[in-house]
């Protein structure tokens, strides 16, 4: 236990989740969230860095990477501040970017993914700072604690989470465990924690035919029977049944587009585009021999088609059951009462990026109302996960001692 | 046959065939092409009528209808002066638009299809209008010739045939046998006539799902698989086998499509597109009742479809062997050596409009290079299918004596 009593009254989140929602940071426009944060963690003592990523082709996009203490081990709370936009703001029953609270509910864009989250951790961290006396070489200061914000989780993610690591690892800045604030509760908060997730591959097929006249078809080649047939085979039997940790994999069709204006033309090609959603029983590259084998012999030798994978895939990951993940749930059930589920479901994350640094786990509020209009959350829940993330860091750095 | 001698020489199809390719007519633009048939036929003796069509939402298109001769029977030739684009005229071998002459073929858009066809019937109308001295009135004119020449087939064919055959009707003028000169000859000129058409039947067949995140597939439903089993139920059996006179029916699927640009969304809907082309062993109703069925029992209660049929089908129709069919072919064979085959096969034509005023049958160059780059056709096939049609001329007016 921290033997310093704090100095001050605790940080609110909720002030902190509506300063945040009041920036309008939709993705990648920082819309002044990061400044705040920067300014908010400087003055408690937090050493920061604004880091601006760039590529061909994207928007530049800023980061915010934060520590508190210079020992390790180096405990990090990830997130992001960007938002999807707000889509019609009319049909909102308040403003998106106001933060209105009603009945003890506050609404607003990135409300719950992940403004909320991000509100929750950083104001445990500021507790914590406070506890030391806003002094990061405190001689009782147990380790470090850091935040790892993104502007470009929402967007191509290119220029967020994967590229601050990798400028991380670049100055030794040491991560050790990594909690990531995604929306993760499904019903109430505390029922589940994310351990891991699927890995993710996407493809374009292609069914080739030959143009023709729909009343000449032994002139031409119509692609489209042949991509049904393709299509229905890729659908056909499972990828597989999953696992303990992992549901079944799963593959959807996002696409099937053909752009033929006339009802006299027989197309010259066809082309769909399928997702798969794979579990720790393939890799990108087992499950693309698959595809390819499902695909060949469907067409047999009568279909000319071309199959083009994504170079963006992903793969599974799973943090196994372990001290870790003890801690976090045992911090959970504390606090919420609830023992959650340990899921790997669901979309990808920045989680893919930093597991290949630390062992990473996903908690925070329930997510039912991200990307959809009248997002919001409960006032209590932002409040409750900030005690959960503030019992994190009292366990964890009571299970190293001091 | 004709007892007045020609009193000039015969009228040049060649001649009238280049000056027409030079008139850039591509629909729905007139090009020159109609006026310089209006002075032509003006000159020898035809009443001429131009008629500009309109309707909302298309272009206005000019038409000509001229004719020779007062009384009946009237034996119409119909066909069209408008072209499809040329395309990239670099490409050509010799401008589209030039009608050049090269080892004995002339070359340009619309050579076969089917200004050539015009060529032809417009010469042998003007040697019968010439061999009673250009007098309509001539005591000795056996009946009447016509031509109904339209700006509107290549295009919507809103404004063309269609509605210049009721705008004849509207006037009391009478059309008795009819011969559309679309290039009908497959190989040699004479291989084959058109006496019918399939008939055609479009739809749009819509699968609604729910839109939803891949990672999260039962809290949505993707119509793309829905699509793809209604898809494979439509083309799973053969309409018909097709009877004597006609090929079966034929379904082709010319487009699928859902727009759907995200490799992480499941769509919301899925469109496809298709069309039939149809015997007479159906009528559009018919056919539509069975597709419906198809769909129906394929979908059973599953799935959420819609099926909207386009307005404006056509029937088939078959213009029986018999009198009228008997005189063309002879005029072919004896013109051509070559037997035609009496075939209902291809795409749609006019001949569906004509075919409710009075018989209609269709004859003419080889297609082999229409709508292509470098459509050519012989200068001696020009000739020859101009003495066909004068022998059509000859013995339709001899079998009804004078």
């Amino acid at each position: 236990m921290i033997a310093t009593a704090p100095s001050q009254p605790p940080a609110d989140p909720i002030d902190i989740l509506r300063t945040l929602i009041r920036c309008p940071s939709v993705t990648p426009a920082e819309g002044g969230a990061l400044a705040y944060l920067d300014a908010l963690l400087s003055n408690a003592g937090f050493s920061t860095h604004r880091v601006t990523l760039t590529s061909p082709d994207t928007p530049d996009v800023e980061n915010l990477y934060a520590r508190f203490g210079t020992r390790g081990p180096n405990l990090c709370f990830a997130g992001h501040t960007d938002v999807v936009p707000p889509g019609d703001a009319a049909q909102w029953r308040f403003p998106p970017f106001e933060g209105a609270i009603h009945e003890g509910v506050i609404y607003g864009r990135g409300a719950v993914d992940m403004k909320g989250g991000v509100a929750a951790f950083i104001a445990a961290g500021l507790d914590f700072a406070g506890a030391h006396g806003h002094d990061p070489d405190h001689a009782e200061l147990p380790g470090s604690i850091s935040f790892l914000i993104t502007g470009d989780e929402e967007g191509p993610a290119i220029n967020g989470t994967e590229k601050l690591l990798r400028w991380l690892a670049d100055r030794d800045e040491r991560i050790d465990h990594c909690v990531l604030g995604e929306p993760t509760s499904r019903v109430e908060l505390g029922d589940m924690v994310k351990i891991g997730r699927r890995g993710s591959l996407s493809a374009t097929l292609t069914v080739l035919g030959k143009q023709g006249h729909v009343g000449y078809p032994h002139l031409a080649e119509n692609p489209i029977p042949g991509m049904v047939k393709l299509l229905a085979a890729l659908k056909a039997e499972p990828l597989d049944g999953g696992n303990a940790h992992f549901q079944a994999s799963n593959l959807e069709i996002v696409s099937v587009d053909v752009g033929n204006p006339a009802f006299n033309v027989i197309p010259a090609e066809a082309r769909a585009r399928f997702n798969i959603r794979f579990n720790d029983l393939w890799t990108p590259e087992t499950l693309a021999a698959e595809i390819s084998r499902r695909l060949s012999a469907a067409a047999g030798n009568e279909l000319r088609y071309a199959l083009a994978f994504e170079p963006r895939s992903s793969d599974s990951f799973l943090t196994a059951p372990g001290e870790f993940v003890d801690l976090v749930v045992a911090a959970i059930a504390q606090t919420t009462g609830r023992q959650p589920e340990l899921s790997t479901t669901g979309g990808t994350s920045d989680a893919r990026f930093i597991k290949d640094f630390c062992p990473v786990i996903e908690f925070g509020l329930v997510g039912t109302s991200m990307h959809a209009v009248d997002e919001a959350t409960p006032v209590n829940e932002v409040a409750a996960l900030t005690r959960v993330f503030a019992e994190v860091i009292a366990r964890y750095f009571a299970a190293r001692g001091r």
